[in-house]
């Protein structure tokens, strides 16, 4: 089966050479990253998280980007047929795909290669994720009013339900969301904020989605998704998170959720960035309070008290919650005003290095995390935060897949008593099925040796 | 509590003489109706269907139109606080009041008075209606695809959930969605059918929520309705669903739903309108097969197997529903281009005065009506749509809800075959709890003389 | 040649009732009016401002609405071919072809007879001009920013120019314009602010023309006018001026230019309206400076001091006279919100029923008129203004041209002095070719009798 | 006096490398570049070509880019006070300065030096102007509906009347209009066709103008321009032009005519474009004949039949040069549908890199050019292109200006009689003041060795 695709959105012209470069070509590294984030994109109504399931299953499809008389158009062979309905491709999917054509051709075009972007400079990695943003128009001018919401892909139907409540508390108050993309805690605020947003009659609601090459077949984006931007690695994704986001809301989830948590209180506890508001709220339905003391409890014995004030846990309070966001907009507004910084890009954000050049959790790597307490709780956050980062790895990439699958389990060492902590918030997360979707048995890619 | 609301939508300019008329007045007709419709439309998120409690509730509340230097303002004292989020006002209930405000002021400017339009031309009646949905602009020039969709307001959770996903279907095929406001099956095919236009990218869906004085009150619009009309009886409001929609779905519901089913199958059995396309699906999740069974008994019993062609039954398939639909809209274009038939407004159906006069339920009319089979299956459609028209008045309409305390319930006379049949059927209403919301005991209003 | 034109602009959808009404009818007055407003806007090309000369010319001119799939199209038969460019309608027609419909259709629907509502309650008359006004959507949400412009369709080429440049300094100044329709000075001033517009990136300026029935033929709407509307009559086109716009620019002209401005200075001088802001400046080029000293020296002798006050004359500055006009809004903004009145619609400007009530300029009216000096200046104002009110209907409106084709000239009588001032203006008009396009010698409707 | 102005249209949000590379320093090339082409846009009301004069009258104007919280802001000191209109900047000057802005940063960035794109392969050249436009976003997916209007900056009343009537003209057919900016024959067809789409209620009309660093000062872009591009240098501005657009209209002009035309037949007379369908009109009013025999003469003479045969002379005859233009566009649209190229960007139309590469006019280069008669004419045509390219410069560009101030003109030696011609054809454009604005004395920069 063969259909073209006319552009919607982001992009509708190339030129000859950006064409060119896209050619079929079993061997190009670029023409693969694009067929399978593609691929991911058109398979997202399929609800696994199996990316490599996925690629097995459609080995036959194949995609071509062509010229024509009305710019351009995408050639798609055996694409998923649930990326259509009656026959026509889905408009939230067709966005998508010329999303990921825009965001692939930019980067590789502009730093030669999306896969080895391999800068060191602090700054100038914080000017590439503004650039991959603006050139995705995803800062309009706009107040202060973007909620990023984490949390697991991989969440029960009462958690499912409670993040609605929490999306439709926001699109009330006309928020717009921000996720990771993928289902679970990532879909469930979309979609109860679309019902906000429709009620406040909010035509042009943002429902953002960052994703990034590696993880995107694993969570591929819902449909709701209205803007859709694939950063080069999970580093700059979390930096463009933490920078376009004006406020955050975590809900349950597993390992990914807490490199997520850790990277955040990492970046807040740094002495420079202690008076930039930044509201981060914890947040699920009594059924899960016992989750979040789980996690609490962690942060408290591991980063102390000064990490924990830096977020609130709500306990089955959608509308609390919402107001807890709402208000801080308006302080945020005002903070930025006065330090001249951006409504749109948070740069007065310091970010260290350490949080922002690419983690590669290979086995060596990770059996030497620095992994002991210790007094600079900022450094200890970033250490912890790999060691999930890792595990989030181990779980979905495919590349670390392979790599357990030949030399087994990662094997995570040091202090006992942090290796005791880690162990039982991991198990945790492992009974409670938060590792991978229900119906699969997980089969953990770690090992912590106490 | 005294708040200004700005005009949003339809209205924003109001001459002297018209907001004069308008003025705040224990003994303006006019002015009740204004207050009471607004005040409906205020308290839409309450979730009841008592109509009286509402009244009773709010008697400090008063409404007051000002003109000020940027049009006109309404002042509300002592509204609903459910209309407002941390202290605005909800902007689909904005909307909504404006809409309110602009069909009073122009159905009685123009005619003279909304309760007494007292019509008795079939083509005027006709020529009324148009000429309100066009003040409304409710025609906009789109091809044929509005949905209406009829049922209960209360419903079960399965029932509901199925709305959703009917209308969800709806959604992502681009299909509008029309109902006649209120909770249940009125609002749960919006609720779905907005996250299947937001994944295709609707921007200018429709949700159309047709409405009149009466009932409005017992059945407030749910914020969605992004299209709200108000026409002057419940015969209007019925020619108004079917020549402005262009299919129909019916989904489980009590009296009123009975009734809407009565009044299309009349019409439809009119040999004048043998060949119109006019796609009518009864539908609902398994769970609700023995209801549609027994409708269709019934209408098998009293109609005949004419009546039984016009609809198919669907039980627990969105998908197959919605395709008929879809399907269905390519035909009815081509039907109306070919006669010349507007795609906005069906002209070309013929009703006949017996299903467009204004039917006044009282007891004696009630008791008289001419409830005995017969070979105009028309005629009799157009009776036993009378005798659920006036059940549902004494369940929901303030009047005549009065007039039942007074008098004890309506009785309800005629062939004592035919009383079996209507007997049971309501008995299953009755027993389904589709007659009120789950939560209040329903005292029959009638009594089947068998 | 017959051709259809689908709609464009104000109205698109019509009812089977009105439509019958305009059924081509060689009796129906409202068919005969429909079809000479549609023939002066297909005329608009032609220059001329001859209007029996037009019907002469396109006797078998006919006009038809027809209800199709999408709304109405109106079919023309042997229009003018001035109206197409090859082979297409020009846009602008085709707007104002619906324009005329709408108004037709609204007044005749609402008020049962264009030609004849005949109101004499002043509050009610400012109701149905609002009422028309805003039927056209000529009172969306903006700030003061109106300028209507004056002065004659017969100017020369130095004028015309000059009328341009203050269109350019209006457009630069982001003001909109409203005129009387027709060519010369009701033409250049929206020519210039077009250019300004465009340099100011004003995409949604306004051009709004108001007309009447027996004055279209003879000064058709240029198709710069993007807002046409159809007064009933003289008076109310006359009031729609002064309540819609805001300021006000004389430019030189003949009769019709004379009444207005004695009309508006009529309404100035009326004490209740003393405080209102109402900018008022006659300008032209240098060259037409003693045109302005000799408008002037009228006023002067007849309305005195006061009446002279309420105007700045501006010899050839246009960015003076934009200046003015420009400065003046923030005053009257201010004005209006201070006072309760609305920004889109002048109510608190009072209007004397002399100057409200249509005048039939007969030979016995016109021979009547009290044209003597006297304290009441607002009254002698209204009494010069019928004099040149019945001048310019017998200088274009074909039934007056007629009954002096059929009695000979007005005789205007009054004080012997006031004659001899009349006298010599109007004998100025004529003599620099401001009673009808050059090209066509001018025979005098009147005779002043000194 | 300092401005802060915030943006419009293009750009709105810039990164800190970004605003680093602009920051104002007499030493930075970058710099001094952003200034002048900024001073360039603001000076657009002076009319003047002199850019030197420019610079020296403005020697104390200074620019600056602030990022702020809603993005940027540009800061000028001391600018035109004809930017403003009564201390408000003008829109059109507003859009125009982050249009410098935007592709100043985009060339910048991608091509690490606006002035030094040092490029000799003939794909990559195409596609760099591809990029530089689609970034300023001129390719919208509309059909062939541009011309591209060439002609001189110094032209008569009559001549200038002209262009805006063939601007009005194809105003009226829905066609945008593309120049070089600045004023005469770049400025009347857009103010015409402004009108021309006023009355057709074009909103979105696209007067597109092309320019380039070394020209933009000496001939500014007029604000009616709503889309400015400025291009690296002169072959990649001639590259764009006839890439971009469809048709090309011709009006009297000087040298930078002459080099125009010969650029487009050089191109056109290459073998295989010779089916490319062009539509090529040279027109004037009847005073300006004489001017065309002239150029046709030259051109039979030097470049033959087949390249007379590429266009057509039209004199005073607007509507006719319109209808040639429109009626092209369809054929247009089918040629590229059928050979797929699109409809915004020309690929097919071979370019040879004589007419790519950058020509820089030394003294040494203009006098060794290859001007002899030779049977290849499109080569014959790009010599005699440079010849006058390097008149343009010498009149016109600061550098070349001081060139010659220093060396004496340019000598230009070839065959005798080409010589003849050449001279003849030069003489006639100083005869009737073509080479620069009325009112100053034309020296001339060269001196044809016979």
């Amino acid at each position: 089966m063969i259909v073209k695709i006319s552009p919607r959105g982001s992009l509708d012209q190339l030129s000859q050479l950006e064409v060119d470069r896209l050619k079929q070509n079993a061997k190009s590294e670029l023409y693969q990253l694009y067929r399978n984030c593609s691929l991911a994109v058109l398979a997202s109504g399929l609800k696994s998280d199996n990316a490599q399931g996925l690629f097995n299953r459609f080995s036959d499809f194949n995609i071509n980007v062509l010229r024509r008389e009305r710019g351009i158009k995408i050639e798609l062979t055996n694409p998923p047929e649930e990326a259509f309905v009656d026959g026509e491709i889905i408009a939230g999917i067709q966005e998508h795909l010329f999303a990921v054509l825009r965001d692939i051709v930019y980067i590789n075009d502009k730093y030669d290669n999306l896969k080895h972007i391999n800068l060191t400079n602090a700054s100038h990695i914080t000017n590439v994720v503004f650039d991959i943003l603006r050139n995705a128009r995803s800062m309009p001018m706009l107040d202060p009013n973007i909620v990023v919401c984490w949390g697991g892909h991989s969440i029960n139907q009462i958690e499912y339900q409670y993040t609605r409540e929490v999306g439709y508390e926001l699109g009330l108050r006309q928020l717009d969301i921000c996720t990771g993309c993928g289902p679970g805690a990532m879909e469930g605020p979309m979609k109860g904020a679309a019902i906000g947003h429709a009620k406040q009659r909010v035509n042009l609601a943002r429902y953002i989605g960052l994703t990034e090459p590696s993880i995107i077949a694993a969570e591929p984006p819902n449909q709701i998704v209205n803007e859709l931007v694939i950063l080069p690695d999970i580093e700059k994704r979390l930096e463009a998170f933490v920078r376009l986001g004006h406020g955050i809301i975590i809900f349950p989830g597993g390992a990914g959720t807490a490199e997520e948590l850790l990277y955040l209180l990492g970046i807040l506890l740094n002495k420079d960035n202690q008076d930039i508001p930044f509201p981060l709220v914890l947040t699920g339905p009594k059924e899960s309070e016992e989750y979040f003391l789980r996690i609490d409890e962690f942060v408290g014995a591991t980063l102390g008290e000064e990490a924990q004030s830096k977020y609130q846990i709500v306990i089955d309070d959608p509308v609390k919650v919402a107001r807890i966001q709402k208000q801080a907009m308006e302080q945020i507004k005002t903070f930025r005003r006065e330090n001249g910084d951006s409504y749109q890009y948070q740069w007065s954000l310091k970010i260290e290095p350490e949080f922002q050049l690419p983690f590669e959790p290979t086995h060596e790597v990770m059996s030497n995390l620095d992994l002991y307490f210790q007094p600079n709780k900022a450094e200890l956050a970033a250490n912890l935060r790999k060691a999930f980062s890792g595990i989030v790895a181990g779980n979905v990439k495919m590349d670390t897949i392979k790599a357990i699958e030949a030399k087994g389990p990662f094997e995570i060492k040091g202090d006992p008593e942090l290796m005791r902590l880690m162990d039982d918030l991991l198990g945790a997360f492992v009974s409670q099925q938060r590792m991978k979707l229900p119906g699969s048995e997980y089969v953990p890619c770690y090992k912590v040796i106490k």
